[in-house]
């Protein structure tokens, strides 16, 4: 429980806002402060000088900082006498651990994620192929367009999308290329849409990988090593898990379904990121599924989304998002998973 | 003339995209130096850790760093020897004067934002008064309805926009209320979007205010103060030109027109924001137009949007975007400034 009082330091133009909408005791004019830093001799005195003034004012000597606090910040509070003990991430610790009303919001904003990835996956099954180009309503279907139609759907839900994937073929062996230009029939076509609620401010994750028309046997190889992979972590994450070791199983099946990860002619292939990470008021919150430490822990939300890329071949990722329990996990995706459309 | 090899120090999941990408002399992999640190015996290295065995190899022993730069990395790099200088914004100099093709890229995107202003304003022109509401298509116009139409425009023209304001009477008080529910005749209607280009990363902003039908005397006055305040802006806006000078200039004409500033009955009223800032590839860049010390240059590309807000009265802010030149400036906005609509 802390009792301390929570104070907002603001600006003119942010004062009636803050004091309208800000969950805490008391909004202060930073202008107070900046006059008194003024009176006390200082010329053009800066954010730090006026924090100063407050914690002056309430005799406080100490402060607990986040390891991302601006260091021009921290030199300057330094300076003046005051003791910084930086906190890493996570700062705020109620953040790892969802209430229900926060897995209520990931979950509406999945839907609507769901949503959108039904327009694209849509469009990519009704289009036809020709010339070893997609045609959808009488166009060339491109990466573009389909990224356009997610877009759409997602503002009409009330959801905002930013670097949106739709990533064919080559484009799709780099996991974060956001893809461009014609979609073609038989290579994998990776789909990673992201959105934020702007009401709720929480987001969605979701990736489904899909071929239009029969999927080469090599590519069908690897999506079923990544869904096993992902079965794997369905299976280990439970309250008290280790992140590292359920990555590390992750790692294990896709191996052991022949796809080793590693630098081939100086390009990484096979599955080169982590396995998930968590989800909230953040797209990358923590704790996250990889080789950092992290023990997993009833109510984190978190993806799950192992994926294997292997350049002339294609890649593949599937992400879905779960909240952790006491035996294991429940998962809050509930697109279907399908490879050939 | 900066001689120094540029690096980037890259997880494997960006290693690819920032080796094609990437405007430096060399990408480097992050697990190779984190190797190095576990070799060296530290069991977790962390991103320090890292950059400190890169630093080693190249016999680095000072750094100059950002303001924001996380305190974290900043404590961890000077415990392992580092000297560090702390650079305040601006960090890249560069980033201040805007060459041609820059001008090019924020008028494109100021152009669409002109398209997306002229929905808005354009179903309020059309909607049709009755009982104290505007009705647009059988609806009741709502704030919610016109930011709907607005991001649906810029989506389709390829640039994303959040936090549009479009605040109506009393919301629009707070300069940065963004404004809900119906709108209605006879009061103003502040409608502020700035967005970004998805492919030039670019930003437009561009604020107009509103009235349906026709407007109250009193709001008559205050646009036209606000008009003098941007046209006594545009006059003394130069290379050379102090920042703090220019506003306080606006400050004084709003003054002349009759219309005071400050705090009344515990809320702030009048003009209590910066006269501009700089726009480029953010959407708040140095240099200010406000009560901080800045020097104008030719060739920064800067906001000019004096507003005045009276709880009651209504709100009125108008807003351009000036590209500074020797003798004066040059305004990149074409939009019409037209209260009554």
């Amino acid at each position: 429980m802390n009792l301390e009082p929570k104070i907002l330091l603001m600006s003119d133009l942010e004062l009636d806002r803050a004091r309208a909408q800000a969950a805490v005791d008391t909004v202060l004019p930073i202008r107070r402060y900046e006059d008194r830093a003024k009176a006390a001799g200082l010329e053009r005195p800066g954010v730090a000088d006026a924090l100063c003034e407050l914690l002056e004012e309430r005799l406080i000597r100490s402060l607990l900082v986040p390891g991302g606090f601006a260091v021009e910040y921290a030199d300057r509070l330094r300076e003046r006498g005051l003791t910084l003990t930086v906190k890493p991430e996570p700062f705020f610790e109620g953040r790892l651990v969802k209430s229900p009303s926060e897995v209520e919001a990931i979950t509406a904003a999945l839907r609507r994620t769901e949503a959108a990835m039904d327009a694209a996956v849509g469009a990519i099954r009704e289009a036809e192929v020709r010339d070893d180009l997609l045609w959808w309503q009488g166009r060339v279907l491109t990466a573009e367009e389909i990224k356009r139609l997610i877009a759409r759907q997602l503002l009409d839900d009330g959801l905002i999308a930013q670097h949106t994937i739709v990533a064919c073929g080559e484009d799709g062996c780099d996991p974060h290329n956001e893809g461009s230009g014609p979609l073609r029939p038989g290579r994998s076509i990776i789909i990673d849409i992201f959105p934020r609620d702007m009401e709720t401010r929480y987001f969605g994750d979701l990736t489904r990988t899909v071929v239009k028309g029969r999927a080469p046997e090599a590519l069908r190889r690897i999506y079923h090593a990544v869904l096993a992979g992902q079965e794997c972590a369905f299976r280990s994450i439970r309250d008290g898990a280790e992140g590292e070791v359920v990555h590390q199983a992750v790692q294990r099946t896709l191996e052991e379904n022949g796809f080793q990860t590693g630098e081939v002619d100086g390009r990484m292939q096979g599955f080169f990121h982590g396995t998930g990470h968590g989800l909230g008021l953040d797209i990358h919150e923590l704790p996250r599924v990889s080789k950092a430490k992290a023990t997993l822990r009833a109510g984190n939300v978190v993806t799950v989304e192992p994926g294997l890329y292997y350049p002339a071949v294609g890649g593949v990722r599937i992400e879905d998002v779960v909240v952790v329990t006491e035996g294991g996990c429940r998962n809050l995706t509930k697109y279907p998973k399908e490879l050939e459309v």
